[in-house]
């Protein structure tokens, strides 16, 4: 039915994250045809939930596109996933039985940062749940940061949520001093002192601290000094990345992630004038890394014959 | 077989914590006749799980003590739990249906604090796999900080273990200062980077962490730079915790807890020169505890005589 010409072959872009898994379906012309959502595809927290989250997300978008008709099996995927940076996660991973013709495996920041640029010369700091920055310049890939609640991933949503806690249980001790946060939190978990914080928060994860990061912000734009500290620190680190990722020399940097919009203008104004907006969201970017991958293939058989 | 005189009743004191529970038997002489060790105690990880070990443990005092024949229906028990703070797992623990004679239950704090001075006034600073500080004057109970891993328990083990692990961490991506850390971390997880760290730590929990503190220690010894950091932070939240209790003139303070030994030195000397050497352990403060009650409980009925 459908023959693989260049404007008739489609490709499959897939982004696994933590908590949900986004794919979309282009045409050979790079016009997205269709979408579809799943759950999540880390497959540190579950090999079988994170495949079967890539097949959900890959059948709905062909779905969406009237494309019922076309076999995975005929269909080139990129798939950028959280978790592959770890070994064991990535052999897993390359040993599935994928359902797709060829599947082309990459790690979240990966296919963020060619979603993020359209080309293979850049750099992004995320900070969402977790935060970490990743650079590919000349096919040099580098990560840094990136090493999970509650031990890395400063300044990122679930650190920023689990700093306010902390101050706030310190604060409501009379250990440092008062702040609006402690009325913000209080009211936020419904609970009525520090004994009920505790008790709601034991054994929370990163997402949990994660939905707490507003408070300090809507702290410290009111002026509490606690909030602003906290903030000061958090950003230290992610300009920190940032001139890190800079002395790289990428053609382009950008700030991505659910808390970016917020953290942005607390950047140090020399790391504020040299980011760039995200031209395209990881799944896009995970279309452009199974394309430059067949290109790559092509070359590669052009020079047997 | 044995009479209630003075010299032939028995007391049960049993510390219950959140790795073991100890118990002690003694005589109206308040001599130990035995000991018995079992699993945890904390009721807030498992309500059957420690009524078990209080019993198990009780069993094995009065077996240590060649008691088998005597039957716990015919013993007064004092029992200091941690978790119990917490008002569901007080209620829970008030309503267990226990074997011995009379259950007096006492949070793990206040039998530490009695065992440590073993009189009614006095204050503790437990810096363990947590921390917190407690005191006991005039009746009046008091308790700062403790509000568990990770949000609060600064200065405890499980917090120097972690602090340790995030500087390691950045220190490995040249965020901060390289540190003598790296190398002790590395060997102590058996690992060889930060990715296998990460790897090896992941959902780990306060007792792990509280494994790790000796390397921030050992490492300060050596001139480390990023580890005295770190223990000036803790410390700095002791000494506070300290002179918090010392405003209130207890007749004794003492610093309790499997990393007091080791962090002690390190405190201000105006706080050191005000520490007391502690007397008993917390199950000999769980009998005195048991005492005290049946002791008000007599003079309740001397009221009425």
């Amino acid at each position: 039915m459908f023959k693989s010409s260049q404007n008739k072959e489609f490709f499959l872009g897939i982004d696994g994250g933590g908590s949900k898994c986004k794919a979309i379906i282009t045409n050979g012309n790079n016009e997205i045809l269709g979408t579809g959502l799943s759950g999540p595809g880390n497959p540190l927290h579950g090999f079988e939930q994170a495949t079967n989250s890539i097949i959900e997300s890959a059948t709905l978008a062909l779905k969406d596109a009237d494309l019922e008709g076309v076999n995975l099996h005929n269909i080139n995927a990129g798939i950028g996933l959280a978790g592959v940076n770890l070994p064991a996660q990535l052999k897993q991973m390359q040993l599935w039985k994928h359902p797709f013709k060829q599947m082309f495996l990459a790690h979240d920041l990966m296919i963020a940062c060619l979603g993020a640029h359209q080309v293979n010369n850049g750099a992004v700091i995320i900070t969402g749940t977790g935060s970490c920055g990743f650079s590919c310049i000349d096919e040099q890939e580098f990560l840094i940061g990136g090493h999970g609640f509650p031990q890395g991933d400063k300044g990122s949503g679930a650190w920023f949520g689990l700093q306010a806690t902390k101050q706030v249980l310190l604060s409501i001790d009379g250990i440092v001093e008062p702040s609006i946060m402690n009325e913000m939190l209080l009211t936020k978990l419904s609970c009525s002192d520090a004994t009920s914080i505790v008790e709601m928060i034991v054994s929370k994860k990163a997402t949990f601290y994660a939905q707490l990061a507003n408070i300090v912000f809507d702290a410290a734009n009111l002026g509490d000094k606690v909030a602003i500290a906290i903030i000061e620190e958090g950003v230290e680190y992610i300009d920190t990345l940032a001139r890190i990722l800079l002395a790289k020399k990428p053609a382009r940097i950008s700030l991505l992630g659910g808390i970016a919009p917020i953290l942005k203008a607390w950047l140090s104004q020399e790391v504020q004038m040299q980011l760039s907006e995200s031209l395209s969201p990881p799944e896009v970017g995970a279309v452009i890394f199974v394309q430059q991958k067949l290109a790559l293939q092509q070359d590669e058989i052009g020079q047997f014959n």
